[in-house]
Order: structure tokens, then C-alpha cells, then sequence
């Protein structure tokens, strides 16, 4: 079998706002942020199989004759991607060499990339092949890395089986899938998540995919229709921090002070809510300065709200201290306690502001790049629509 | 008339919680600060009436015989305190040569110096005497030093004119008034805080005539049984701002965002209450360490919640964050905006940690004293428990 070669990409994920409130049944705001992760695949002639990860220094191949007795009789079609496949998963982790304390990052990416090709090419012979991945994003920061990961993977191998049609036309504009083939993209990439995060959420993935802005409240994901491309700085402040503990600690406030915290989580559900509402007048009626005044007043506020929950850190106090220096507002998305930061820009904000902004964050030793959140999920490539840097990353033309 | 002489001293007071939520209708904490103003009241044979603010270098001196066509045939009694005299307030202020537009704290004071003397001792001979106050609070910094300027004028004259009786028996023990009395002196003081303030909440005078602990909740003020006293530092920022310009500001984000700051009120309410509590089961359990944890816990929560109000200023984030650095946890204190903070110390707080963090605090330009909250109100002293620099500032002996 010969595959398709693609070029794919899917963009990361920034909570806009509702983080840790979700967890206790109120909406959050996911949005994606457009520092994206490449996916080249090429067909080749040299009976292997390959992935190239350049980001965690990873090149591993192996040959289809040592792949080929993973595959069991019994294999889901591409559109049944519901469950896990337990079999398929022990023989691979025994392949691998993962056992279940093993978690690293090179093993489980090499286990989802394993996984999602031998379930959709297993049914037939195994083709040859090259996998090269280079992401912008940072790994382990909460950014929905390993998500964009997985839809990449997804839809690359989900287009090189044929099971979608490649949906570009012209080389110079990415071009998306239909809604249909994007549920099953989605599918897919939660696999991938699975076996990466165990029991993730699905909205990293789902940002991954749709892109945009998706409303999650009590486990339900609904994706927004129109939401404006607002640009941003991302800021990682590189503060390790256990996501895990953070959740405790609020759960431990919430017990504590009951009569504090609900009404604080009830403010920033209602910050959300604003906050969409704010999102989508941008979209029917000319956007104005006022919009931007608002969307700045509810990032401050909500900082405060996070800082009342205890997911605050001096590093993101800083990071907003810096920023208001500058006119512009922060806050923590994701976890907090350290972590990565989220700070609008309006659209008159001057270049040399965004410049200086970005050299006073990067002295207090933090990465910072300008981008943006609520851009297009994932979309195929012609080379000429990629940047020339990150084709260089992803190998020879 | 010979009048009796006296030693005053009336504490300040700070708001421990619920500063803005109050005005819209949440229950507030005010409490005493132990920084106190001290008066001393001598009768003199000089035939004049003379008034000496060493604070605000302002000394002034009137003849009886000028005083004297001021006094009107018909006089509130003492214990008529319920409303102001403005025929006797508009021919005070012609006296004291103060027009409408005049509102400097100098004249202030000294109306609501003639304005009490003259309604107390005015339905008989006016006796000649010589007042001297002196305070420890910072003025205009918030911290009810006007009012603790009223009680001590209210208590003073009071007891001179023998209206009460002075309960002052052994020098070395400060001595209180029985609850009637306190009554009467909260009420002329009232009277001088209207005279300064013109539309007081009548909270300043109640605490610097209770004491301790007052809860304020749509006007109604209560004052608490019984409250531990808590050691503090109690910082200026010196950074200048407009309460009503903050008040507005609140009310502003409330009607902006109705469903976003509603329940921040009802958060700080709830922490009013929850510190109540706290305070309540110190007085009546061994206080443990677990107590102190709430009362910090607290603090910092509310300080957030005061941030989400947009009442807060870098010089608070610098405050807190200095505080922290030595363990310990701090908010701002009434309007905010700047102003004062207020950092618990707890019983095992070592001096080396107090001398660090005020030396920390001074080097950011801030004054800073170690005092206590939740102490006595109005008390009559003896000069042997006074401190010997008051008892120096309040003039020879």
C-alpha cells in the first residue's frame, strides 16, 4: 500500500477563562492558540516505519516485518474509534518496552503514534512510512501539546489510509475537513490522548481539531460558531507546577470556606458567560475599544478570582505587574501556581510596545511569544503555506 | 466653674473586613486600632480658652469674654446629643472664620472643639481651660483619627463639666465609663464627627468609644462581645486617593458587570461573617494555631476579592508580597487604592521577623507600626499609664 503524503497542522490550547471553576460544574472558556504543531508524513520505499520528534530528541523507526505481528485479527474500522483497544495496547506497550510506571513523554508519543497506525492500517498491509513532528509549543505547560499532537497524528495517518479525502486544493491556503471527517479526526485524537493522559477531558483535543473557541461545562464540549482572532502574548513563566495539587488545594478551599468559594465560583462562571457574550457581539456588530475594555476588565478580575483560590504565584503576579506597565492586561491560564499566562493585545497595541513587553517578561527569565487564540483547528498544508523555518525543521524537500 | 482635670485616650480604627461590600447593603468588621490619640484637659485661672494640636503645629487661644456672645439662651443638655445646633454651628463658623469651601482639618477640629464646649458648659459660666491632644494615627490616612479626636474631646468635656462621672481610681490603670456613659460620649462625638465629616457612618466614633470588635451592616452597628486582641503591623503607603472616587469605581464594575461582582459582595460578606466566627471561638476555646490559619487565610482571600473590586494599587501588591516574604499576610484596609494595610503577626511571630518586615516595609518608603487591633475604646488615665513620650508631647507637667 502506498500513502499519501501531507503536511498537517493543529494548534494548541489556552483556557480563556473558567479554569479550576470547571471542575466544580461551571463553564470554561477553551480557545485555541495558534502556536501550532507540524505533522510531515511521507510514504517511502524502505519497509520501515519512522518517527522523527525533533522536539524531544526523538528519531525512532522500526522495520514492518517486526510491526506486522502486533496486528491481531480483529481491528475497528477507522470510524469506530469509541474505545481503546486493550489487546492492541498491552502488545504494544510490551513492544515498546513501556511498563506502567513509565510515563515519559518520548513513550507515550511513540505509543499513540504506534497505536493510531496499526489501527487504521492493520487491516491490510502495513505501509512504509515517515512521521516528522516539530511543534511550537512547549511541552508539559498545559498548552495542549500533546492534543495537537494527536490530532496531527490522526488526521495525517486517517488521510494517508484514504479513510478522508486530503482536502487541499491549493498548495498556497490550508484547508480544512468537513465536520463529518473532523468528528472522526477528533475521535482518533482522543485515542491518542488516552493512552497519553489516561483519563483526559477531550477538550485539548477538541480545540485541536475545531480550533475556534469551545464552551465546556459538566463534561459537555460545544463548540462556539464565531468567535474573533484576538492576538495575545503567551507568556511560560517555566514555574513548575502539579495540576494535581492545584485542584486539591482549591477542593481543600471549597470545603474549608463554603460560603466564600461558591459565590467566587459563581463569578467566574459568570466571567465566562460575559466574556462569551462579549466574544460574540465582536463577531455580528463592529468591534469597538469598549469590547476591548471589557474582555481586559474580566482578564483582571478573574486573575483576582484565581488569586482568591489560592492558584496564584508571585511569577504570574510579576508577569502581571510587567504587563500593566505596558498598558495590557494578564492572566494565568491553565493550572496556575506557575505555569503559562495570557496577555491581550488590543488591536491598535503598537508594535514596540509588544517588543518591549516581550523583552521585560524575557528578563525576569520567562518565554514569551506573540500569537494568537481563537484561530483554525487543524488544516492541511501545501509546503508553500508553511514557514520556510519550520519546513526546515521537518526534514529535507 | 472649675473644671476637673483629665487624661483621655481614644483608639483609631480599621476595617478587618467587608471595606466596600458594606456600602452595598454587606455586613463590615471595624475594629479598634490600638494607635491612640490622647487629650489632656487642664483648668486654668488664664481666663481664656485655648486648644493645642501639636500634630497639625496649630495652636489657638480664645478669651472667655469673646466666647461668650456665642451661647444662645436655649442649650441642648448633654444628654440632648441627637441632632447639631446649626444656629450655634453658623455662628461658630463666622467666628472661627470658616466658609463652606474651607475644609481644612485645622478648622475642622477647632469647630468641633467650641462646638462641644460651648454646647456643655454654655447653659452656665464658661470656665477658662486648656486642651491638649496629641495622636498617634496618621491623619487623613482612613484611620478614624478624626473620630478618635471627638471621643476624646466628647469624654473629656463630658466628664469636666461633671455630665459623668470620671471613673478613673487607681492612676496606674486606665479606667472605663459604664455603658450609659459611653452611650453619652459616642453621641457628642458623633456630634463632632458630623462637624468634620458632615455625613459620618457613625462606625470611627462608636469603635474609638467601644473599642474592640463592631459589626456594620446597612447602617445598624453592633458591637461584639467579646474579641481577642491581635497583634498587627499597620502600614502606610502614603500613596494618596480618593474614597469617593474608589466607591464609585466599585459601583461602576457592579453596575457593568451585575452577574460577575454581585457574588464577590456576597464572598466578602461571607468572610465578615466566617471571621466573626473565627474571632467569637478564640474567646471562648484555647486559641490554637489552626484559629490564626483561618484568620490568614482570610485575609489573603479578601484582599483578592478587594482586587477583583479594582480597589486595589501596586503599592498593596508591593505590601503583601513583602509581608509574605516573612511569612506573614496582609490587606489593605478600608477605601484602598493605596492607604493603609494591615498584616496579622501571629502570637509566636518572633520580634526578629516584626523588625525584618517593618525594616522591609520602610525601605519602600512606607511608615509602619507594630500595635494591636481589638483593644479598649475610650479610657481615662492616670499619668503613670501613659507613656512617658505622650505625657511629654501633652506638656508639662
Amino acid at each position: 500500500m502506498h500513502v499519501r503524503h501531507c503536511i498537517i497542522s493543529a494548534p494548541g490550547k489556552a483556557i480563556l477563562h473558567g479554569e479550576h471553576a470547571v471542575v466544580h460544574g461551571k463553564v470554561a472558556l477553551a480557545v485555541s492558540l495558534n502556536l501550532r504543531t507540524y505533522l510531515e508524513l511521507k510514504a517511502t520505499s524502505t519497509g520501515k516505519v519512522s518517527i522523527d520528534l525533533p522536539n524531544i530528541d526523538t528519531f525512532l523507526s522500526w522495520d514492518l516485518s517486526d510491526l506486522q505481528p502486533l496486528v491481531s485479527e480483529s481491528f475497528a474500522k477507522p470510524e469506530e474509534a469509541q474505545r481503546l483497544d486493550p489487546e492492541l495496547l498491552g502488545r504494544l506497550r510490551e513492544f515498546v518496552g513501556v511498563t506502567n510506571g513509565n510515563l515519559d513523554t518520548r513513550s507515550m508519543a511513540t505509543l499513540a503514534f504506534l497505536y493510531i497506525y496499526l489501527s487504521l492500517f492493520g487491516s491490510g498491509e502495513l505501509p512504509a512510512l515517515s512521521v516528522c513532528v516539530w511543534s511550537e509549543l512547549p511541552t508539559g505547560a498545559g498548552l495542549g501539546s500533546s492534543a495537537a499532537y494527536s490530532v496531527c497524528l490522526a488526521a495525517a495517518l486517517l488521510t494517508a489510509s484514504g479513510a478522508i479525502p486530503a482536502p487541499l486544493r491549493d498548495p498556497s491556503a490550508p484547508a480544512r475537513w468537513c465536520q463529518e471527517d473532523m468528528e472522526l479526526i477528533n475521535s482518533w485524537a482522543f485515542q491518542g490522548e488516552r493512552i497519553i493522559h489516561g483519563n483526559p477531558s477531550g477538550v485539548d483535543n477538541a480545540v485541536g481539531t475545531w480550533g475556534g473557541m469551545l464552551r465546556f461545562l459538566s463534561g459537555k464540549i460545544i463548540p462556539l460558531s464565531r468567535v474573533p482572532l484576538l492576538r495575545i502574548l503567551l507568556t511560560n513563566t517555566k514555574v513548575p507546577r502539579s495540576t494535581k495539587m492545584l485542584v486539591a488545594g482549591v477542593k481543600d478551599k471549597l470545603t474549608k470556606f463554603p460560603s466564600v468559594i461558591n459565590p467566587v465560583l459563581d463569578s467566574v462562571d459568570a466571567i465566562s458567560c460575559t466574556c462569551e457574550k462579549t466574544l460574540a457581539e465582536m463577531t455580528s456588530e463592529p468591534i469597538t475599544g469598549e469590547h476591548y475594555n471589557v474582555l481586559e476588565e474580566l482578564i483582571d478580575i478573574n486573575q483576582s478570582q484565581l488569586c482568591v483560590l489560592g492558584v496564584g504565584h508571585p511569577s504570574l503576579d510579576t508577569l502581571c505587574r510587567v504587563t500593566l506597565t505596558h498598558g495590557l492586561h494578564s492572566k494565568l491560564t491553565g493550572a496556575g501556581g506557575g505555569g503559562c499566562g495570557i496577555t491581550l493585545l488590543r488591536p491598535e497595541t503598537d508594535a514596540a510596545v509588544v517588543r518591549d513587553t516581550v523583552r521585560d517578561l524575557q528578563a525576569c527569565g520567562y518565554d514569551c511569544w506573540e500569537t494568537s487564540i481563537g484561530g483554525p483547528g487543524v488544516q492541511q498544508h501545501g509546503a508553500p503555506s508553511v514557514r520556510e523555518d519550520i519546513l526546515e525543521r521537518l526534514g529535507p524537500r
